[in-house]
């Protein structure tokens, strides 16, 4: 239990430190925070295995043969043999907080009579490749990449198939958030492994400058106008406010009174990352069942907060309000009695992403003044020597695109590749680095107006709305016509 | 001059190691023996340059951003700015030979206003990562690989259209051999890179057992059959009479007159791989413009030396003409005196090759009893060893088809991908290894009848048959379709 707590600290910290910090720090996932939720619910219906994995796939050297194991989980109640493979790409946490997240693969498994695999990824969770000391140096770090983490997926997949002597079984991928970016970079780079990806909330557009620097801030500033424009009023003004406190004399003792810290302030940017940190995830989970953090309560969570907002008489400060409303986020079940803002950060934790963002998922980003949050600019080089003295890494901040592709996306995909869903829920910040438009009659755009960072993925409830039921009946559409034409080449070529 | 003189002894000595190692180190290229050829001819008309490239990557450890200088030359006579740029991913060797020997480039620039780029793999020529000690170890040679070499043309291209201001230039790719493989890898990998791929004798069905593992020989086979049935008949009889007189007393001495060695003889082993080295690179290369070799001579390489064996008066010994036919390929100018058949190997040459074949090129090959080559059977496990021994490595013998495919490749590409032209002649052995069918109506296969190693990649010249010309307008023709229908969507995308 106290890892669980510890996740959880180290989940804020990282929020508070990163959303001010030079953009692209930002946790695309919004599952930190469930684990302990998820743990307490019933046992995950899953066997666990382990898969002997090489370190480094792009290299021979001698270290490049180290074994490492990575976790997966598998469940075969409902496979026929022969049958679908459906596997989840997992992302940047224990597999066990995605596998208990992703419900939909569960609720269509019978349908489809399909094997369901959720695949670790490598740094994160058990799937460590140098034990405790996988996160200590840039050394053992280095091996941290989408590109293995794709690799050790082939080569895994590949494996079980022949194990279950079932290599004809079509593999679907499925994948939400980071995951999601990695299910449609799968399918693009191996389409022999697998028949086509469901990429559900997959900012693969927000590297390199191909989406405006603003849009996620924007994003967020849209979710609160669109619930209350007061709302979205006050939030933009309690920065003023948080500023004015904190150079009163005595001003960060005031502030950590007004903000009941248990420990007290260091800095007045803890309190502003602290207070901020909450409209940002808070706007990625504004779905009922997307967020776990708040399942006491019914609702929207955006609506929720603003509610609050509105709520106090008029006249009230600003700040108080804005303090009000975070606190739902950070103390839902209002247990709390102060709040811990500045934690260490865990030496062997959650650092994996930021790691990642340092390298490779260099994902710029800039808060305009239009926005409700604080302005910032994107500062490249501030950025880069936060990477170099934080983990001695130089970021490579036009390799993914180079790797994978993204700029005019849809004249290169139209005439390359095929059977990609890109779902998103436009209420999600990071829907703005999705795909939004269908790019060929196989690679399409499932956008909801509402819907939060991949809802879709979500197990089904019985409140589940209209549009969102819509989405998943069109995935499901979808996924049929790819299996079935794969089952029709199959015979065909056994003709 | 002595360093060409080193690589034709070598080029030699990797053959008679090779030719009946367990199956896989076959150099692709038939382009070692031409160096010297190439260079006394007139200057290439290319300008060298140098890219900074990163070790590594697929990782982040400290020792990945080191860098290494990657040549590349440049023909910019025929460009106009925009227009397409024609890209040679090189394969295993200096890329002079390769600009030397793929004279179509050159010949179709002017007609598409095509900058030329050819650019050398790492680790060959003079894109040695670590200088001289490059190939000294498995620490150093562990970076040697495809993944890598794909992603090097990725980020030198990009940048080169950068600096070119000429980023919406459309670039197809062009290879021969495992230049060819790249190629059709790199069109696979990086769809929004390159527009299209032309893969000559690209064997990228040879590994983990697509193919039949006697395939190779059996077309060697086929070959001498096709110009005389006798010539094969002498050639299937001479080794059992290399083996009788190796086995009589001084045998080896009596072996080493017969075959005019200069220094003597160690192993009957090393007369019997010189011996059948000719006949496999002669089927190789079974084209007039593609035997360089023997360029003094007119006509079939092939028909050639079946010309001396079916010369010999009846009742001649069989190993007496399959050495006279082999002095052809050893001796095509007559001059030489005496034959090096036991070289060192070079240490810092051409043995990378054998060691991408130790690591990833694993393409198993066995030599049935039906061919007129000595037979024997895949023997993994010395292979192995022998990798183990050599270079200190395993080899990963799944990792080429599980990263880049080939299983079903029919299956899977006519659903996925476009844009490939897979260019092959049947007189190749390699062939076999090729796609040799249409998968869909972009990823096409252009198959002749006859057809040596990527002739269709040699400079035209007047005496080229019918076939080769039509096979040379039928990619030319694919190519300005792949073209126009790019500067089409670009339009579109703009408006």
């Amino acid at each position: 239990m106290s890892a669980c707590l510890c996740l959880v600290f180290l989940f804020f910290s990282i929020v508070a430190e990163a959303t001010y910090s030079p953009g692209g720090f930002h946790h695309l996932s919004s599952l930190r925070q469930n684990k302990k939720a998820s743990k307490s619910k019933q046992e995950l219906p899953f066997e666990t295995r382990y898969f002997p994995q090489n370190l480094d796939h792009f290299s021979f050297t001698p270290e490049s043969y180290t074994v490492f194991h990575q976790k997966y989980l598998i469940n075969s109640r409902f496979w026929r043999k022969g049958g679908p493979i459906f596997v989840y790409t997992g992302n940047e946490g224990d597999i066990d907080w995605f596998a208990a997240n992703t419900g939909f693969m569960l609720d269509i498994a019978p349908k489809f009579q399909a094997l369901l695999v959720f695949i670790e990824h490598r740094f994160y969770g058990e799937s460590t490749p140098f034990g405790k000391k996988s996160h200590k140096s840039a050394e053992t770090l280095g091996y941290l990449n989408s590109q293995q983490a794709l690799a050790d997926y082939a080569i895994l997949i590949r494996s079980l198939k022949q194990n279950l002597s079932s290599e004809a079984s079509p593999v679907v991928v499925f994948g939400g958030s980071y995951g999601g970016m990695l299910a449609a970079w799968f399918r693009l780079k191996y389409p022999h492994i697998t028949i086509g990806a469901l990429a559900s909330s997959a900012p693969i557009l927000h590297f390199d400058n191909i989406v405006p620097l603003t849009s996620f801030y924007d994003a967020i500033s849209q979710d609160f106008k669109d619930a209350s424009i007061n709302c979205f009023k006050v939030i933009k003004k309690s920065w003023e406010e948080l500023e004015a406190v904190s150079t009163m004399k005595n001003g960060l003792q005031e502030l950590s009174k007004k903000f009941r810290t248990c420990k007290g302030l260091h800095s007045k940017y803890s309190a502003r990352d602290w207070l901020s940190g909450a409209f940002v995830y808070t706007a990625m989970v504004n779905y009922p069942t997307a967020a776990n953090f708040m399942a006491p309560l019914p609702g929207y969570p955006v609506e929720q907060m603003c509610k609050i907002i509105d709520g106090f008489p008029r006249g009230s400060s600003n700040l108080d309000r804005a303090f009000a409303a975070a606190s739902l986020y950070y103390n839902y079940s209002g247990s709390k009695k102060c709040f811990e803002m500045e934690q260490q950060t865990d030496d062997h934790g959650l650092n994996g992403w930021q790691y990642q963002a340092c390298t490779e998922m260099v994902m710029p980003m800039s808060c305009s003044n239009q926005s409700m949050l604080p302005p910032y600019d994107n500062d490249y080089e501030a950025f880069q020597e936060q990477c170099m003295s934080r983990y001695g890494v130089k970021p490579r901040p036009h390799w993914i695109t180079t790797e994978f592709g993204g700029k005019r996306i849809e004249t290169v995909l139209k005439r390359f590749g095929s059977n990609i869903i890109f779902s998103n829920g436009m209420q999600d910040p990071w829907s703005r680095g999705g795909v939004l438009k269908n790019i060929s009659s196989s690679i399409v755009a499932l956008v909801t107006k509402k819907g939060a960072h991949h809802a879709d993925l979500r197990a089904a409830t019985k409140d589940d709305p209209e549009w969102l039921k819509e989405q998943r009946r069109q995935e499901v559409s979808i996924i049929e016509k790819w299996i079935s034409e794969y089952y029709r080449d199959l015979r065909e070529e056994e003709q």
